[in-house]
């Protein structure tokens, strides 16, 4: 594959392009899409009358469509049928970056921002998908073990939708940029990692004894890193529906 | 004090109410600070031509105002020197809640979004104060050992503040709440607990033999907690100022 085809890469506009340290900037789908599978929690930015909102939300990934579910988003796409310019972003950071002058310290992280038209899933065959999606997608094989939503449940629950029109990846992964003149200066520099792990799980005091931790949680062992998890079972459920 | 005393609660208005599950929000300032403090990383929500942006970066906090520094907002900001309508939110993922039903499956969080009227900050002394309360907030102490900033590199760092005018924590903090007619299913159901951790410090290669880990960087000692590490900082920083 040739990651400058056009159907590997999102097209550069003003909205999208990179703008700061764009060295770090990438258009490539399989960088935006790693970036947005290794987390659970996104952040969606949307304009109320003039006013804009930034939330934090649960997101998941079907090809080149983001999801997610019921937010105070739905004031704004409730009057809007035709759907709403929002920005999705999903942010890591791995390490804090210190320099021997407080104008080079940084940070490493990993961004991807999605740009595009969010509407509310109404047709019910698409939004019973995107329902079982949200399980599955975290939990591949999950669904089989739980009862089905009731249709009051279905109802109460506002499923949003939007294909990623435009995106963009940042990332910054090394050391520290000290300026050649300051390696001079008796001050630690260096990075501090930082990384998002899984507990030990922890059972609710409902559950009847000798039902133990799931096959089909196996991703989430205990001290493994969440991103890694997150991108095996995205990687479990993409195979599922092949 | 008295927590429902206005002057520790934030107003409660139509942009920051908290509409969903609002059992879990909260209006206090302290439970607001506490979230934003223990937190290196941001969410900025800004327009640009009816265009929503989500822009994740470095935030600090001196009282009651925010900075955080250059970024795409200042295609915004420098056209209106008198401010622009922004939205900041700060989230920590703390748990993944699986139930045995899909409809009440959850996360546990903790999340505060600050509303106000973001704008740079021209005033010289007001910029430098900023510019090292960014260092000295997270590594207190740290600026006594570093080279100042040139004046070349201060007029290339743009400094965006903002009062909060507005702003609700929301939180999530408990066990799974499964139906009580759905206890007999044979589903696992309970909490994968998450943490962001230190690593062991990756010293640079051109830092000179014999400097240590400096005793400015102990609360970001290998193992700890992120969220812990960030708020004894921002203690420290406070008392220091003091």
């Amino acid at each position: 594959m040739d990651a400058r085809s056009p159907q590997n890469t999102f097209p550069v506009t003003p909205t999208n392009k990179v703008k700061r340290m764009h060295e770090r900037g990438s258009y490539d789908r399989e960088a935006v899409y790693v970036i947005l599978d290794s987390a659970f929690l996104c952040h969606v930015a949307y304009v109320v009358d003039g006013q804009p909102y930034c939330t934090p939300t649960i997101h998941w990934r079907e090809g080149d469509w983001l999801y997610w579910h019921g937010s105070s988003a739905s004031r704004m796409l409730k009057n809007q049928k035709q759907g709403a310019n929002v920005c999705l972003t999903v942010s890591h950071l791995d390490g804090l970056v210190l320099a021997r002058s407080g104008f080079n310290h940084s940070a490493n992280y990993r961004s991807a921002m999605c740009f595009g038209t969010a509407k509310i899933i109404e047709d019910q065959e698409e939004k019973q998908r995107a329902l079982k999606g949200i399980i599955e997608r975290f939990y591949p094989g999950r669904t089989a073990e739980l009862r089905d939503n009731t249709a009051q449940e279905e109802k109460a629950t506002m499923v949003i939708g939007m294909q990623i029109e435009q995106a963009s990846a940042k990332i910054r992964a090394k050391q520290v940029g000290d300026d050649e003149e300051d390696f001079g200066i008796a001050a630690w520099a260096g990075v501090i990692p930082l990384t998002t792990v899984i507990g030990a799980p922890e059972t609710s005091p409902d559950v009847p004894a000798g039902i133990a931790f799931p096959a089909h949680l196996a991703p989430y062992r205990e001290g493994r890193r969440l991103d890694e998890a997150l991108v095996e079972c995205q990687n479990a459920y993409e195979a599922q529906a092949e």
